[in-house]
């Protein structure tokens, strides 16, 4: 059963989850399955992944052929569990705790599309709905924890299959990455009184050379100190701390946005991996002011190498101010 | 020209480097270059470097009709410079700094190998000695400055060029990695006087589920918490701060051990891609008793994805203890 290990010297938590290691693929280099072995996220294959817990259905799509747009199931090789038993041994020296947690997957299209760019807008819509609906059943059901939600597109973005999905991870402590956010912006409120996300959409939007797209209500830019090429945030221009249900209007700018940027990146890069996710304010209610929740789009240009496992930076060779001007001359 | 750049959440430093991109095959999913296009790294074709600015030679191996055994050069596309110049606007919401550093390459044979593996004895012993008189030579040169020694091997650990080389990057400050250590070794010599890594040493050994291999004076073994499946750690018995030249016998042991540990690993998995590097104590002085130097090794067997990234925590699927318990059946 998983563990959560704290390393004695840096304080960073792992997770040692053995049965990761069953699902198709690991360790493998491999290109990703095609349709030659059956793909368990296919419409009329659904008894090959656990009973459903949410899902999307739209007369829209019968065209297709399935009775769902979008299904989210427990993760058959789960990172973390509901379930998981106490651990034997933990001392000063090696600490450990259980398990806890859950993992879930969003498969987005019953049709075995590997881009969020092949999805109708009305699919796409239904998987962000889908999303949204997970968070407030995790906000209800496990307050505490914290819902991290995140794609894999393509085997260089980690991806170990092909068809459209994403995964909700609910941790029982906030991401170490997230927190490091939470610590800055608390910072920054201290000293500024303002989000330090709303200044900084602010300071963007007037300078305009690493903004990618602009819509009603969200924002899409480089970020200043992007570590990756082509690196892309997007935020909600009104102050908002936690990501949840949001309406059918937002619903459908927010598809419609990533569905252009991501067509922006996949003009200019072929075959492209990404990864992107959701970064949420959790749940504690003397975080409103400061944190600002948004989404990060990482496109898979380059790998992670020696320098930034061990030094703990990366190198990026494209200036986010270039990408950004790149993007924008990419008209979809 | 290179630029520091901070994130004014995290506090994170990234290097902009527009140089970088400008290497062979950066962007391209690509099986790594292979003997068709001609190899700036083997004999015979040392003009497309350049020039040297240290070389090991041996009488020994002139069989390879070569006149050197290893060479380093400065990195024909730098990640930093020594001539960076200053950078135009730093404010305190954009902060950013010359991208001073060093990048040097180590070319470990002249003949066209892939992995550490496939050196003799002398050429690994010759290689050792070089990265001691390199961090030697920085220890002179630029006291304040942080040598971070790592190494590629194969595509999925980021290498783009096959023949075996490591990289030297000086930083103008310590790495973040070694920062996370160092704060967290000072804090165990505060509680528990003693170095953390002394103290991990002991448990291992008596413990010795996580142990790999002992030498006379070198420890490998599987960590805790290790972020990745086998993931191994080597550290010298007496406590050592700073890693440096070492004596002929000591460069002997440590390039046996770790040529003893990856032909474990190549056995275990086929066409292995591995990083390793030198997490050393900085310059300062008063880093002394409560840092330890060591190696990590980090072999490149799953993909960093959007959980790795967005939310920092590693799952790894194979225990430490087992993978050390695997790696020790393995007799070479």
């Amino acid at each position: 059963m998983p563990e959560w290990r704290q390393d004695l010297v840096t304080g960073r938590w792992v997770i040692i989850s053995e049965q990761r290691a069953e699902r198709p693929y690991e360790f493998v280099e491999r290109s990703q399955r095609r349709t030659a072995t059956r793909c368990p996220f296919c419409a009329g294959n659904e008894s090959e992944t656990p009973p459903e817990l949410d899902v999307s259905r739209s007369e829209e799509l019968a065209v297709y052929d399935s009775p769902w747009v979008a299904r989210v199931v427990p993760n058959r090789y789960p990172a973390l569990s509901e379930q998981a038993p106490g651990v034997e041994k933990s001392s000063e020296f090696e600490r450990c705790l259980p398990g806890l947690g859950a993992h879930e997957v969003v498969i987005e299209s019953p049709r075995h599309l590997r881009s969020v760019t092949q999805l109708t807008m009305a699919e796409a819509v239904a998987v962000w709905e889908l999303y949204g609906r997970r968070f407030d059943h995790w906000a209800q059901a496990q307050p505490d924890w914290y819902p991290f939600l995140f794609k894999n597109v393509g085997a260089a973005a980690g991806a170990s299959l092909e068809h459209l999905h994403s995964q909700l991870i609910v941790l029982p402590r906030v991401p170490s990455e997230v927190e490091l956010e939470l610590v800055g912006s608390r910072r920054f409120y201290e000293q500024h009184a303002e989000c330090v996300y709303c200044d900084m959409l602010r300071r963007e939007l007037a300078q305009g050379d690493r903004v990618v797209a602009e819509t009603e209500h969200l924002v899409a830019f480089c970020p200043f100190a992007a570590r990756q090429p082509y690196e892309i945030w997007i935020l909600p221009r009104q102050h908002s701390t936690r990501f949840s249900c949001l309406s059918a209007d937002q619903n459908y700018e927010l598809a419609d946005l990533v569905h252009r940027i991501l067509k922006q990146l996949e003009a200019l890069f072929e075959h492209l991996s990404y990864n992107y996710w959701i970064h949420t304010g959790p749940s504690d209610p003397l975080v409103t002011e400061h944190y600002h929740w948004h989404i990060e789009i990482l496109p898979r240009l380059v790998k992670f190498a020696g320098f930034e496992w061990g030094a703990g930076y990366t190198v990026n060779s494209v200036a986010p101010e270039k990408a950004a001007a790149n993007l924008r001359e990419i008209v979809v």
